[in-house]
């Protein structure tokens, strides 16, 4: 661990300390950590090459004709992006199905919008995230 | 299903049938279907009082030390927020855990936040979805 | 001015100097003041009451029968909320008028929106900061 | 002007009614317009060469030494891509400087990133929009 020192105006100090304290964070430096830490992943992911990993939130009517097979089929084809998925019944008619995509984030993104734009699909949103190095 | 129709200019047409292309749809209603849904998922979920799905991807050190347990102790003080945990262990130091979240979008975001700003946790990201229902 | 000591990892330090450097930033206490007044916006702006800054873009075709009138009109009866406008003719067809608005996040929203949803105006986005005070 | 007609289920269609009359459409064709837009604009500003025009908002100090002089001459510097620049005096202390930049994609955040990154500047944030062209 290093350390380094950061002045900043008392006003503005007190506005981080509230904030800070209303999100849950003990100490300074964590919420430091934090703030560096998510821009770090937003600068990163813009980078089509930067190896990332995503996590792909889809919505769907179980019952659309064709979809279950279509979509294991396009997961099975870029099996190598996949390294998990979890399955959960919300109600009678709806799915949740998380993937979690490990890739390049231009091979993630485009997954991500196949899978996405199927018929049936209600919702379909990306979040990237990192393969952790980097963030300590 | 019903049925209406959308006068627009051609050049517009065009550009929305270039990027429905690219990202995989094959007709245009679901492409605009996936437009009326993105937004109404968005709207939804800035109301405190709606009830949505979300998924909150938490990157984290398995070793830091008492982490594991307070993730545990704050996912079964809220156990009526958490549908499912999935877990991955990305490499020898990082873990990658996935929530399934359902509740009210202030109660979803609160415990999201009291997840996020542990000690240890590196980044973490809330996706907010629909339950389905009005999504048709 | 205050000061407060940082302690964060090696790596992690590391990357923080590559993307400040990369972002044209030359202290390191500048650097982590704006990741803090950033997340102050971005919070304070969820606060339907509290008071914002906000600069809403709007391109639109000057010719569309009827618009500009609306839009004078619509200014003229929220001028309370209208510091300024600045206007541009992009090229022989296009405008583009930037409105600088205070009020409440609430207020300042729905005049967007309002605008925005106009029959003429092609693309309007809001941008939300802050009025300068708490961000010292 | 040019029609296609739309399928979805009554639903959906009532939920895209509700938000409609909210935001303030009157015609469900422009309503529709306006997603394909938004979207269209946000796909291409991902195209670093994509010719794009960004408003910048800049909250800063105004007696911060030096600052007025080094904001004019970066903005002299890549006059090529400032189209015009609006200023108010919010408070005593606070300015409010809005830039209308045009170029590049990769060129405005460039020049976006190196303003908003100067001491003194408290909050910099960029919009992107269309130059109009292809939204019709």
């Amino acid at each position: 661990m290093v350390r380094f020192s950061v002045s900043l105006d008392r006003e503005l100090l007190e506005g981080f300390d509230r904030m800070r304290a209303r999100r849950g964070y003990q100490c300074r430096s964590e919420a430091i950590r934090d703030l560096i830490r998510d821009k770090l992943v937003e600068t990163d992911s813009q980078d089509p090459m930067q190896e990332v990993v995503g996590s792909l939130t889809l919505l769907y009517h179980h019952d659309t004709r064709g979809l279950k097979d279509t979509l294991t089929e396009l997961q099975h084809h870029r099996h190598g992006l996949v390294l998990s998925t979890l399955h959960l019944h919300l109600d009678h008619d709806h799915c949740l199905e998380i993937l979690v995509l490990r890739g390049s984030s231009a091979g993630v993104r485009e997954l991500a919008d196949s899978l996405s734009s199927l018929k049936g699909v209600l919702h379909g949103r990306l979040t990237v995230t990192s393969t952790g190095r980097r963030l300590a």
